[in-house]
């Protein structure tokens, strides 16, 4: 069995951690740890009655594997501690995704405290770098958004079809992506019946899509990202629209997805046919609320070839593929497992 | 492994009954039927890419357990079939669970075709009909919000605590409760925003609640039950409203319920302590968003001392507990597996 | 014109009066003060561009009518201030509404500061009360449960066609009923898929309901009343059980309500025949989303006949009807104005 | 007093016109047809009691103003009847929109019955053809989406501030936008925790767009338009994309805005500073909720300067601003009234 640890377990992210590992057959989750002082079983009511009890920091001790559910600025703080006490660190937060000191200074607009550790924490998307994942000590999680946008652009960038100056992604979250503290923002009364951008032009999670998708490219690419707020609890879809450099049609690029996703388990392409006879089209583009709880990013595609634009939606639970999900999915790979070991749950409908 | 065949796949309880069982460890779906004409994939998105079809339900074939997720008036026409083919039959429609036929016939507007199936079909709620369930060929899986309302109310029928012919439930449902078929209520832009009531005096559940707490009183019960539809999908709170025959406070009533569901897994009783601190109670009372997906009934209770009034609030998810999952837990009775095989699955927060 | 002054502008309450106060023919807003130090365009978006701006409390300087919208134990400190400077006062807030000084103190939890001017505030609840409010220097402006059951209440009760010891209402609000502080049981995240109750056996307007339903009744009656926060935002919807003490059919409870009712610009009953072809009753009943916005409360009946009950709906708009509606019909009515001035405005579908 | 007729009144779009014209000073709704039996305050509940009754499109006749709600392909079967009788006749469904017959027949796969009238039919959007709609008999209303975006992208278009071939716009609808007959996407336990796009490459309003777009910039412009369902009942925020050509702060597309709208009464340039102390900027874009039930377009902007991308966000309610109010507000104009007469009402907040 794997000891783990996760600190940090009253957020949103924590509790979804807990609940996969819970359910993992090769885990048992050895502590959690919160500040807060509320009861685990009272924030997180889907454990009612289990006896699970947060630790303080101070009294977490060890294990295999340690997740760091922490904000940003917060995890570069604790991931040394439990390096050196043997485990190998997996952080959810933002402290050691970005590859560029002076990028990474300006953008969380801080020192960082232990930049060494930086260079050896692989970005941890997995199905673009598993094999550096498996053998390090360190994984930096990768943020939700940027999940999304990487997975939807990636066979497109990577085989250069379109115009890497001109690449918009719009992402839509659920309110859980805007955490567990209160904010007048999130209350339902505000947003329950809105939708809203923010932090519209220099989103933190720009600067991951551009640092991976420029290793993609083999050169710079700019992604020009927007992101809102809607009205559902869980769930991101990115619409990535790029400029197609020659004429593609649908199936094409249908196939090159296909063929570039190959095998990857989480990984879901809608291959489903447009129906002339019907005028309402969504059937082929995916849309967030079947995925909930599941660890699976669905991705649809479409060609205007009338005006040369590809569009890729892709679509994920942010709190799970886009971020406890993940996490477990590079600890199987860490730790030898099938990749899908306790990932394999099922969304729902509705 | 036990094979399984779903009549009626198209629906949400049918969807929910494959989710479980398709990631049950002794269950092999055989088949699952469907008259619509639309694939599997394309109805119940969170199975897309698994290779799944309909069949025909004339090209259904036996199979060990079959269940039928069919409407009211409709379980009766397939039941024998399946019986006479050898398999052991769950009805999640309404056709078996009301033993008397003069009652049935009236609340159900039809001639019921096969009687004879009626009495040897227990009313399928696990917590209190274990041992007639074990045996039975063709169980009757209750109501959703028959469930919750016996659940909340049968210690204290029991026990004869309160006033049996003033009892008043008042049960929210989520939308999915309105089934699959597109009807103006159900819609977003009608419901989105909104609350309202339905078949206010006469519900067809509270006919099964009657029937089956009537027979823990041992004497005929009424209950005054109103169902309505709130804005969320999955879910129903049912509050539970009765007078006490004698004074008894909030801690007594908690632990005879803790005493009457000692040992069964699905129950959990919220004992949280008001405080007295806090101007928001609302922690010592279930809500239903933690329990979507999971087969769990979550219990919370308060007693009003100074007007002589218990509550009970039963939540439940509608299609699990309600529906699909207290299927499947019948199943695991019959099949002599461990009651919670197959439905461990934990809730989500949020 | 009267010149109108608002104390706490910055909350949902103060945000509607401010509404409604600006599309009214013969108002001019004068100030609105505010706490917090946001703009107030910044805060109420659908007021931006409009020029208006808080002032702080010591800015305030008369006017013709001050309405508080402050919270519990505030507006005790500033209705003297504002009736000393000649203004009239309607107090939207809990203050003046309980006449009991001990049930007050009890439930408040405090010492009222101004108990003199309690007695002289009518309870104003406009269509209960009008002649005493028409003269009134103070009105005690009721809460939005209140108004909804005791509207949905007061025939049964002055006709004595109920049992007054069995009276259950169960009172569903839309989130903004729990104002704008932000908190975590009101955050979308929390709240946006789920329905839970909360202050289950002493909620502060189950006082109000009892004070003002015992004058009607000519004795002491309680109210069994149990609150629930839904994931609309704005409406309640109360379901009012009695147990009749005579038979009485549908037809006559409506004829009574009508009766009761008469003239009344803001109550509609809904005389909705029951149609026996159709399966989902729902029409009959009042939902809360077309209410949202107007003045108006719908009111629906049902009468079970084979159980003795009858169920009274009322809807309403919690921050209208509920609250700011209420205090400018009070004001029409102080003011000699035709009762629906600036207060005809139609709800929206959908 | 004008008299009004309209076509088509059991939709939403109908619905809504009808509230507006109910409580505007100048007219008198004359008549209001509809199809389908049902009665008018049994669909419209925001109308109940006011006697308001649907005839028969045979018993309509005549009036100053007749308003078409009827789908496409069906307003040119009425609108000649109605000129013929007198009246001048606003459409708001989309029969006279598009200019060039080729795209029309291709756009809407149909034959139109009197491609005569549509050149005589100016494309209402207000703002911008304020002089043709004055004098015209037949007025085509803009489509929502359509609304949106082109009030959204004028001013850049006109200056030519942006690249025209490279113009994203992401525009997300509330339900309402998906009519009043019930489908399966548009049930709320579909999309009540989703969000999905649909006819993603070919949407008919971006034949508007590029229509009215093209206009204003003197030569061809297309517009790369996607179309999205998310789970609010009213509202259209679109995202316009647009890459500068030559570099612009924010400030100065701000006054660019501010200027070209100069007088605008219903248009809203939210002249909001971007704070550098708070983490989530979300003051500075509109929002949806705010703005329901008002015809009023709020318009954010930002500038990307280190990846020289404009973003422009235009937020209105479909149903007025995006359909009925914007009928109305062509109305006013028609009839010389001032352009806002009966169409000041101010959002709601929450």
């Amino acid at each position: 069995m794997i000891e783990a640890g996760i600190v940090g377990g009253s957020g949103y992210s924590g509790g979804e951690l807990l609940r996969i590992l819970l359910q993992h057959p090769s885990v048992r989750v050895r502590w959690v740890t919160s500040r807060g002082g509320k009861r685990l079983e009272h924030i997180h009511r889907n454990f009612y009655g289990m006896g699970l009890e947060f630790i303080s920091l101070e009294e977490a001790d060890g294990g295999d594997i340690v997740f760091l559910c922490t904000p940003s600025r917060e995890s570069m703080l604790h991931a040394q501690r439990f390096l050196r006490g043997g485990a190998r660190v997996i952080d959810l937060g933002s402290d050691f995704r970005l590859k560029n000191r002076e990028i990474f200074e300006a953008v969380y607009k801080t020192t960082h405290t232990c930049w060494e550790l930086v260079s050896e924490a692989p970005y941890g998307l997995t199905e673009l770098r598993r094999g550096e994942i498996r053998q390090a000590r360190l994984v930096a999680n990768p943020g939700c958004f940027a999940t999304a946008a990487i997975l939807g652009l990636a066979p497109l960038i990577k085989e250069k079809l379109i115009e890497f100056d001109r690449i918009v992604v719009d992402g839509i979250s659920g309110t859980s992506g805007a955490g567990a503290q209160p904010e007048t923002p999130s209350q339902h009364a505000e947003i329950g019946n809105s939708i809203f951008a923010y932090n519209v032009t220099d989103h933190r999670h720009t600067y991951e899509m551009a640092q991976e998708l420029s290793v993609l490219a083999g050169e710079k690419i700019d992604i020009h990202f927007t992101p809102f707020y809607a009205p559902f609890s869980r769930g991101i879809l990115v619409a990535c629209h790029g400029f197609l450099t020659d004429p593609l049609d649908r199936g094409q690029v249908l196939d090159l997805f296909k063929d570039f996703y190959q095998g990857e388990y989480f990984i879901q392409i809608l291959d489903i046919e447009k129906d002339a006879k019907v005028s309402w089209q969504y059937l082929p583009y995916p849309s967030v609320s079947t995925l909930a709880g599941s660890n699976f990013c669905q991705i649809g595609i479409d060609v205007d070839n009338k005006r040369g634009r590809v569009i890729v939606f892709a679509a994920l639970d942010n709190l799970v593929k886009g971020a406890a999900g993940a996490a477990v999915q590079n600890m199987n790979v860490m730790c030898g497992l099938p990749e899908e070991t306790g990932l394999t749950m099922l969304g729902m409908h509705p």
